[in-house]
Formats: structure tokens, C-alpha cells, sequence
């Protein structure tokens, strides 16, 4: 293997900018050029591909987002575009390649494996709903952005005796609601993998309101419904004094946090290493038990692995 | 002046804890008792009050919101209410006041300096709109918690070549719209006192685009509009992708920054200083020119003191 | 099992009031009081005990440090202290324990349990060497707050092109260095573990330097020498301009990482739930591949668990 | 006038990327040509000089240290080094300078414009003792990392019943002891302004420590003595558990305030309206009272700025 690219695909998340530093050293320390392709799938087709030295990857490993920038691709998804890309990576001379992202990005990279490339994904995203590894590069920073806003909020809150919404990613996947609702001391966690009950919500703020602890947060993953109707609901049972915030993408960039730059690096190193040995290789890497593993493509069939329901449960019990 | 009181009312804001431990550990070392009313005016006219010692004051410095909680009282604003409050301050023999608050704050404390009581005012407001002050309490730390926003937001935005609408506080006032778009490097700053004009934000927006700068920060205040609205209206003209973050009461919360912290520290000792004489006191504190001032309330009768356009004109003119 | 209490012991760790929490709200949740022992073993003999209530662990899963204080105690090293203690918890009527702490302080916890005390102990240390767990509680917190001082450091030394030496806890291990410094970006890592080589590090300097990048972080964990030592060593063999810093203590405070409170929750209501039964246990928990274990007292007396030393090769060969 | 040149110069403070940001894209949007004259006066000297573009100076605004690097030169001091200098600015067609940094780099600045070239300074380092401004550019950042390092160690001195001391940076000045000790609540403070009396600091330990206040922090400005040596008086004195952290170059670093931002942007747009006119200019840009004011060079020569001693009484007043 002498040459292998890198790209970032899907939603970007913190952490990936680690990987591809990870990427880029281990490779030339192994005397392999690396080269960067831009705009994800999409800079795949369109050749956007640039080698990448040592000075390309300075001073990045404490920065959010993705130097090589990413997109959602529709034409990877035909035959024609998966063709494209092919094309460009043989007149690149690129024989193994690194694909960060979420699932969709690993559909792409599975794909590009059946058409005879070395391909090792990076489990990149803020979700943590990839099959076959206990994290995701970035959900943990994520998860710190989001307790940093509910200790902020809670301090005007419990000023002001007042009950805070606070909507949070996850469309599909209640993983950042319910780690940083337990993190964050929330009353009440809304996900999507459990019936959403406002009655439970609103006899418990009764309840706590009773008891003279006069303001709660409660946790909305975007999925199930927006902050904003959720804030409506309450108001409209019990006329307590309730406000929304919206964290959208904020939750998606900031400085990585320590375990996001060490699972970026260790992952990044690892592809390299898996790729250098010139055997095909069709693998998704993952993490276990605070080890490496590399997952077959099949598993990104399996289940998507459930939300840890322990910790909710956990969270209920003590949010009392 | 044997006793005061201290209260905090209106929106709570960073850097009010830090003028109460002033207040109370400048008044001990005065040999004057201070006393801790809870809940703004309500707890003035309910009785809600306490002693505070030296261990009251422990360890909060560095936190956000108001030990002493805060609200907004309508009973205050009739004479009946205001009678009530002053039989409360009989009643514990408080002789001097302490009103920690913004304008509707101030203009109570008026009332009840014209019945006879010695009352002193700190700007506080995340807002930075009193009259008679170069700045607010916790208006510095707003600011910084909303720049710590964009700079998270820009790192996902670059990666997507998206646009980004953030909706910053500020009802009447484009302050921390104009302090925090320029300190954050925004494209475009949309606030209260100038003439919302969405053509020259999408022009900008297609021009900056072609010229490759694919990503931009669009600062909102929610008293133009909502967010979501400039959102709606810039994807219907340009069909850029867009998205919201409504920071919401996160800007009220968080850790004081040390310019806040100074500024209660310093404006708590000031208004015990001035009640201790023991004449009759009946002063609005603010800062000019890095020094304490103590005006009349008259001046809260005269116009609130404008955003700082140069700053927003500054803000144009280097953010091509 | 009525009234369980709890400690804190040895140095304090970031979570160690999540934890508190959760064993107050869990006890509380199952009908179980539970008393707080001020300043660890100390307070034990001497009867520094107070029922925790709601109330007592209110807003405090965001806080640094220990509500309960923490000592490391020689009295509770003898016999006599230790039946002193044995006097105050039947006085109590406290029947079960949780420790929260170092090795030392589970050596502690093993001696109650040989006296017939119910023990469970949550490994509370920043120094992630507690036999039995992947990760201690207070280590993520630590690495995080390490990586931030790096990253600030690197801003000025890179303005510089100077080289800085940062000196970070770690007596008898090497986990903090080789996390913070893998995550932090750093050109070299000293630790006890690995012999220490000055020649290696300022070969590297002095090859990096003439490949035009000028400016190298260095961390050292303070037991294999102090920062300031190694900064001499490298100004006369390189003549380079070198700086040190002292994290020290400010390594051990803060607000606890997601991770963290986590963890701090999830032991906390675990060792509850242990020692609910009523049935006599003695147990030390830990984490394995993100799931609670229950260990014995037994592996106490196994080996440390090592510094993870794939970390540490993989640091080097990436920070070429 | 139709290029200008821009430089920073001795220590780098946070901000001074917001500054050349500025100066590069008022200059653009003036139809001004801004180099970049990289690492202070030597690049002047050596002729590293290139121009900036917008794109250079994209995504630096929340950047700490300086882009162009920075470095003190001896060579700049000779007569022989300016002519050097002065021969690079005609060859590249600069007339006109920015120099960012402090009070060393505006005694050069005023060399330069002895010798015929325009020249405006930016007041450009955290120790805020440049003669005609009430702030200089980073020190508001510098004082925020300070207090955010106090709060870190106040959580597990508060843990321990411990001393804390801190050794800021302050060689001749005490301006970052006084701020952030005030703003961090610390006990002491010892600046180089003020007598040394470790008896004073002993005794007030003491005294707090009888009535029941077991941890205290002392902040120690660099200019008077070590940390270490602090900690050792105290010990001896006392016998009190006491332990340092040093924070070093930490205080240069980190992501600028918003104050920093917005200084350095405005003085930046400042200097190059300054510049534009095209007459022979010589200033020291400062602020008063929140605004822009532009200074003669004779200044320089006048009194370094006191250290406000009216917070360091305050600060004395209220740590009881």
C-alpha cells in the first residue's frame, strides 16, 4: 500500500479533525502518502483530493469540525457516481481509503469495498448509534456541550423558580438526551425510545413544586417532539412558568474533548495500520471495552444498538 | 445605619452573587447587620428575610444566578403593596436598601426612597441598557457566553458550508446582538435599532458564497423576529442551507466572568458605603470611565442610552 | 438495611459529589437514610455525622471537589482508632458503608468489612490505577482539565517558537501524561513507567526544529522529576528557550466531566442497591467494558493496573 | 497611501489575531494593500514579509497567540537594525506600519517614525502598564484564566482544608494579581507595589482559621517572589498543609475574551483610518471611558500606569 485517502462524510462531529491528523502521521511514518478528500463522497466524484504533509494536519487535534469539510452525497448512491469515484481514485493512484461518518457514510464505504477498494471506516458521529462499537468519535464532547447548558440554565432557573425545556439532538436515537440528562441532574428525559407520557411530567413537577423545590429541567431529544410544544403542554396543565432553548448545532462543533481526540487518534492510527498491510480489507472499526475492534460490514445490517435504558431508568430513580 | 437589606430583582444576572458577598462582607466589616431579601419585592412585602453572616456568602463568587432568588412583582407596584414592603422594613428594623436589578427595578426602588427610605441601586442586567452606566452587571459574561456559542456553531457551519441564524436575547436592545456579532466575527448583525432590510443580508450572503466563503453567522436579537423567521426567509430567497439556534436563558447563566465579578464586588461595597453615613441616600450606581458613579433617580427618566452604533457600523465594514 | 452512610477519603476527585448524590436519592428512593461523615475516616471516629436529606445534595452534581470533605487519616491506621469508629457508627446505627476513594482509602474500607461492617467502595481517585476498573473516578475530568492548559500553552508557545514543559500529577503512574499528553498533541511524554531518556527528547527537538516547526510541548508527570529539572536539562543541551508549568492541585478541581458524573451516579446507586439486601457484602466497584462489576477486597492486594503503554507508543509515533 | 505593513511584537496576549483580522479587512475594504511582517521586528529586519488576503485571516478572530508570530529583537535595537528595517519597508513599498505589542515594541515603533514612517501602535500584552489606556489587549482574557484556575483549586483546597497559593504573572506590575484576586475571592494578595509582610498574611490565616475557614487562597504576583517560597514561609510559620500551582505561559494563552476581540477589532479599524490619510502619523492607540483615543509617542516616556490600588484595598476590606 502506498497511497490511501481519507474523507469525512455525513454530519461532522468533534474529533474527526484528531482522526485524520492520526491518519496523516501514522501514514508517513510508515512511508505512505496520504492524500485528503474534500467534501466527502461528493469530493470523491469530483476528484477534489489533495496529498496531505505534516504541516497539513498542525495544530488541528483541539479543533471541532473537519478540515476536509463534508457533505451528504446523493450521486454516491448511484452506480454511476460510485463509478466516478472509482475512477478518481485509481487516477490518484489511491488503493485503501478511511471513511469517517455514520452509518450512511459506512453504507457508502461498504459499497466502495464490493467494488475491490480497501475501505476501514471510523465510526464518526454525535449520535452513538453505530452497530458494533460502545462509542462514537464525537458523542462525548457532545454530551459535555449540552451539561455545560443545563448548568447555565439552572442557575437562572433556580433563580427565578422556573421550569427549563431544553431540546436536544437526537431525531432517532435518545443517547445524548439521556447521558446528559443524567449528567445534568434533569427531572425528566423525553426520548424517543419510550412513550412519551406529558401526565408523568406534569404530576411530577406538581409533585417537586409541592415539596418547595420550585424548578426542574427536563430533557426533549428532538425526535420525539420540539422544546417549544413540550413547553406548551406544560404550561397549559399546570401554569407553571416554563421556558424552551433550542442547542441545535452548537452540539455538534467546540474543541473535542479528551476522550473524543484519543478515540480519534487510536481509531485513526489503527485504519492506517489495518489498510498497510496490502490485504483486502473491508472492516468498520469500533470500541470495546476500551479496546480497538474491527467489525465486519454485515453488522452495519444489524440492529442499531439501543439506547442504554439503565441509565434512564437510572435517572428516574434518582431525579426525585 | 445599624441595619441593611439587600434584594435582587427582575432577571437574575451573572455577577449578582458577587455584589451580595460584597455587600454583606462590606457591611460586617462596618459593624452593620445585613439582611437578605428573598425574592425580590415580593419577599420585601411577605417578610421573606434573613440575617446573612460571613457563611452565607461562602463560596458563591463564582456562581451564576442569585442566592437570593429574584421576581417580578405586581403587588409592588401599588401603594398597598409598597406599605406593606415598608412595614416589613420597620417591622426588622432595616434602615438602608440595597436593589440589585434593571430599570422596572430601579423605578421601585425610587418609590421607596421617596417614602423614606435610604435605598442605593446596582445596575443589574444583561442587557446593558441603564441609564447612567457604561455597563451592566453580567452583561460582560452574556456576551462571552453567546461568542462561546458562535465559535462552536462556525466549526460545524465551515465543515457544511451552511448558514447559521442565531437568536441572541435582547427585546429592546440590540447590546449583546452587536457586542457578540462583532466579537464573534458574524456576517450580519440584525437588531432593534436599525431597519431590518433581509436583501441586504442575502445579497451579502450570495456574494461572500460566490466568492467561495461558503459559511456565515447571521446574529438576530428577539426583538426584530424569531430566529426560525430569518431562517424561513433566507432559504426562500437564496435556497442556502440554513439553520437556527436559540440560545434561549443560557445567556442569563454560567460562571461570572472577572469583569462582572469586579464590577458586583466593587459596586456592592460602594452602596454600603453610601448607607453607612446615614444621611438620607437615594443613588443609582453605574461605571464611567473604569470609575463608580452614583447618580440621582432622575436620570432613570431620561432616554436609555443607545447601542453603540459604531460598533455595529464596525461591524460591517470589516466583516466582508 | 436502615441507615447506610457515607465518605469521602484521601484526595478528592471530580464526581465525588454525583456520587453522594445518588447514594442520598437512591437510600432516600428505597426507604434507606443516610448519613454523611464529614472528613472522611477522621470524621468517623469522631463522630462527625449528619443525616443527608434532599435538601443536602441539591444542586451539587456540577461541583468540583466534596461536600463532605476528605482527610487521609493515621488514626484510623490503628486498631484503636478503627474500634472507635466501629463505637460511632453502631451510636449511629449505621449499618452499611460507602467509601469513596483511592487504595488506600479501600484498604480502610476492607478493615471495616473484616469488622462486620457492610462496605461497598467507589474508586474516587484522578489517578486511574485502582485495581478491578477501566477508569477511575475524576481520571476524565483530570485529562480534560490537562488538555485545556495545553492547548492555551500552545497558542503562546507556538507565537514564540518555544518549547514548553508542563508538569502534571502522577506520582506513581503515568496515566494522566499519556492521556492528556496523546490528546493534548504533545511531542513527548515522561513517566514513571518508562526509563527516562533526556536524550531522546532533545534529539527529537533538535530534529523537529530543523524541520522548521519550532515550538513542542513536553509533559512530565511529577514522579519522575520535577518540570523545572527538565526544562534545565533541555536549555543546556539545546540552548532552546524553554518554559515550564505547574498544573498542581488545579488538576483535581473543577466541574466533573460527563463522564464523570456518570459514573459518580451510577456507582452511587449501585453501591446502594448492594448494600440494600441486607445480607453482609464487602465489595469494591468498578467498570468493565461500560457495565458495573463488584469486585472483592481481595484484588486490592493484585497488582496496580499499568499505564495503558499502547497510548504511549502510539503517541510517539504520531507526534513526529 | 496604498500599503501598509502590520507586526506583533515581545509577549503575544490573546486578541491580537482579532487586531490583524481588522486591520486586513478594513485595509481590503479601503483598497489598502496589508502585509504581514511575520515575527516582530526581526521578520522586519530579515524581510518576511508577505500580504495578507481575506482568506488569511479567516477563522482566527477566536484564535489565541498570533498569527504572525512574534519574538523580541535585540538586532532592532541597533541603528544599523532599524536602517535594515526601514530598507525592507521601501523595498516592499510600505509606508505606513501597524505595531502590536507593548511598551518595548512602541519604543521601536517610535523609532521608526523618527526615521519618516507612519506608525500606530496597538496596546498588545496581558500586563495592562501601557501609559494612556485603561486596558490593554489580552489582559481581560489573562485575568478570566486566572479566576477560571482559582475556581479549579478552591474546589479541593475547600475539599482539604487547605492553603492554596498561586504564582501569577506580574514581573514589575500587579495589575493580574489584584484583578483576579479580587475577582477570585482570594484572601491575599501580594503585588510588587506593596510591601511584602508575610507576618500579615500569616496572621490573617489564622485568624479565618480559628473561626472555622480552613482554605484560603494567596495570590503571588511573579515580580515579588516564587510561589514556592510563599508556601514555605507559610508552613513555617503556621504549620498549615499549604501547596502552589504555578500557571505560567498558560496566562498568555487560551481563546480571547469578547473584550479582547472587541478591542483588538476596533483599535485594528482604528489604526488603518489612522494610516489611510496618507499625512505623516505617529500615535499610541488607548482607551478612555469605552472609547478610541490616540496618544502622542511622548507618552511613553511618561509614568507607567499605577496598579489600582482602590481594588486592592477592596479586595483587603471584604476577604475577611
Amino acid at each position: 500500500m502506498k497511497k490511501i485517502g481519507v474523507l469525512t462524510s455525513g454530519g461532522d462531529s468533534p474529533g474527526m479533525n484528531a482522526a485524520i491528523r492520526a491518519i496523516v502521521r501514522k501514514g508517513i511514518s510508515m512511508n505512505i502518502e496520504v492524500y485528503g478528500i474534500y467534501h466527502g463522497y461528493t469530493g470523491l466524484i469530483e476528484g477534489t483530493i489533495r496529498q496531505l504533509d505534516l504541516g497539513s494536519v498542525g495544530d488541528i487535534i483541539h479543533r471541532g469540525g473537519t478540515i476536509l469539510r463534508t457533505s451528504r452525497s446523493d450521486a454516491f448512491k448511484t452506480e454511476e457516481g460510485r463509478q466516478a469515484a472509482l475512477a478518481q481514485l485509481r487516477k490518484f493512484g489511491i488503493e485503501g481509503l478511511v471513511v469517517i461518518g455514520g452509518d450512511g457514510s459506512s453504507r457508502g464505504a461498504q459499497k466502495l469495498f464490493e467494488l475491490g477498494i480497501s475501505t476501514v471506516t471510523i465510526p464518526g458521529t454525535i449520535d452513538n448509534d453505530i452497530p458494533g462499537t460502545e462509542m462514537t468519535l464525537g458523542f462525548d464532547t457532545a454530551v459535555n456541550t449540552v451539561i455545560e447548558a443545563i448548568d447555565k440554565i439552572r442557575d437562572t432557573a433556580a433563580s427565578h423558580d422556573r421550569i427549563s425545556v431544553i431540546e436536544v439532538m437526537g431525531r432517532h436515537s435518545g443517547n445524548i438526551a439521556v447521558w446528559a440528562g443524567l449528567a445534568g441532574g434533569a427531572e425528566s428525559i423525553v426520548i424517543p425510545e419510550v412513550d412519551f407520557n406529558i401526565e408523568e411530567i406534569t404530576d411530577k413537577l406538581e409533585e417537586t413544586n409541592k415539596r418547595g423545590k420550585k424548578h426542574s429541567t427536563i430533557i426533549v431529544a428532538e425526535g420525539v417532539c420540539s422544546g417549544a410544544k413540550v413547553v406548551e403542554m406544560i404550561k397549559e396543565r399546570t401554569g407553571l412558568d416554563t421556558r424552551v432553548t433550542v442547542l441545535g448545532h452548537m452540539q455538534r462543533g467546540g474543541s473535542p474533548s479528551a476522550t473524543d481526540r484519543l478515540l480519534g487518534s487510536r481509531w485513526g492510527a489503527k485504519a492506517v495500520e489495518l489498510l498497510a498491510s496490502g490485504e483486502p480489507v473491508g472492516k468498520m472499526l469500533g470500541l470495546r471495552a476500551n479496546r480497538l475492534v474491527a467489525n465486519g460490514f454485515d453488522l452495519l445490517h444489524s440492529e442499531k444498538p439501543a439506547v442504554n435504558l439503565e441509565l434512564y431508568e437510572l435517572s428516574n430513580s434518582i431525579s426525585i
